[in-house]
């Protein structure tokens, strides 16, 4: 049975959305598909997203929203030593991205193209994150585990750019290689022991 | 006057290789192009690259040569602070890869492909580059200037990742970026302070 417009939410839209772009490629997939799949008018889409560019940033923004969530709770986390939060936070971001990259490369390339025309949305998900790096930098600060000699923003700036290649789609190729877990922990424990109190 | 056989050296026929790419393109480029641009035969050519492969990889080893020759210097340089050698050193090989990437962006997209087909240059550049970060950590342990908790080249290969943002081609783009100079300097600051003695 087709559903009835009243069923009809935005995130019911997003889901029917990946569905096409996995099947069709973002090159070909159209809102006229999308609708088709969903067994409503174009225009019912439209009503949600006014553009098909605004559906597609969308579409990406709920792909990231995915990793930044994942990753709150352990931000969020104030009661925990913030150099174990700090650690855990950066392996499950690396996790996510390698998750995502390779058990559907496909759709990970779509996604890389539709978060290239997404500006807005991927320039909000890296603030996000670095918010997030900021607080358990801030916490670090305050409970006298880490010392920084500026903003904990900046530091949490740095740690972000620090580990891009653990986390930077640019360098999905890298994350099946063997060995680049030992890189990580390298990595890692350096900027932890620069963020560390003396 | 056409130059004679004996004057072709493999120098020259690295900088015509050069001169052929920037002007067919990548795709285009053949060793028949070269030779023309010579004035020798291909077969001539041959003598001294005895494939297209092999002529393509040894002009992006020539390449990146380039770059770890002008950074030998100061990694070599073993009568100054560590630290300072660091930061100039890490400092020349950001600006050494925004000048290519910015001065002549299409032949640094020429590159691009070749590196790209070069594996084993790639590597050994890399290799390289690590080589020269590694002396400057082992001279900065030996000197008291530096604690770390294991092998030298551990810590040289963690900075090398840990720097990609400012070195690393698909970083290219957020090159010419305002204020991509203050997140080169937090990057290495906080590196630094992870490598300080305690």
């Amino acid at each position: 049975m087709a559903p009835t417009p009243e069923t009809l939410t935005a995130e019911r839209i997003l889901e029917a959305t990946e569905e096409v772009l996995r099947r069709h490629g973002p090159a070909k997939a159209t809102v006229v598909d999308v609708a088709r799949a969903l067994g409503v008018s174009h225009g019912s889409v439209y009503r949600h997203f006014r553009t098909k560019a605004a559906l597609r940033e969308a579409v990406s923004k709920r792909w990231l929203d995915r990793t930044s969530r994942a990753l709150a709770g352990i931000a969020a986390d104030s009661g925990r030593d913030p150099a174990a939060r700090l650690r855990d936070w950066l392996a499950a971001l690396f996790e996510a991205k390698r998750r995502k990259a390779g058990d559907d490369p496909e759709l990970f390339a779509t996604y890389m193209v539709l978060t290239d025309e997404s500006g807005g949305a991927v320039a909000e998900h890296l603030a996000d994150l670095v918010g997030q790096l900021t607080r358990i930098v801030r916490d670090g600060v305050e409970s006298g585990a880490f010392a920084v000699p500026g903003p904990a923003e900046t530091e949490a700036r740095a740690l972000f750019h620090a580990t891009g290649r653990f986390h930077d789609p640019c360098y999905a190729r890298e994350w099946k290689r063997p060995g680049v877990e030992d890189e990580f922990e390298a990595v890692v424990e350096l900027l932890l022991r620069g963020l560390a109190a003396r």
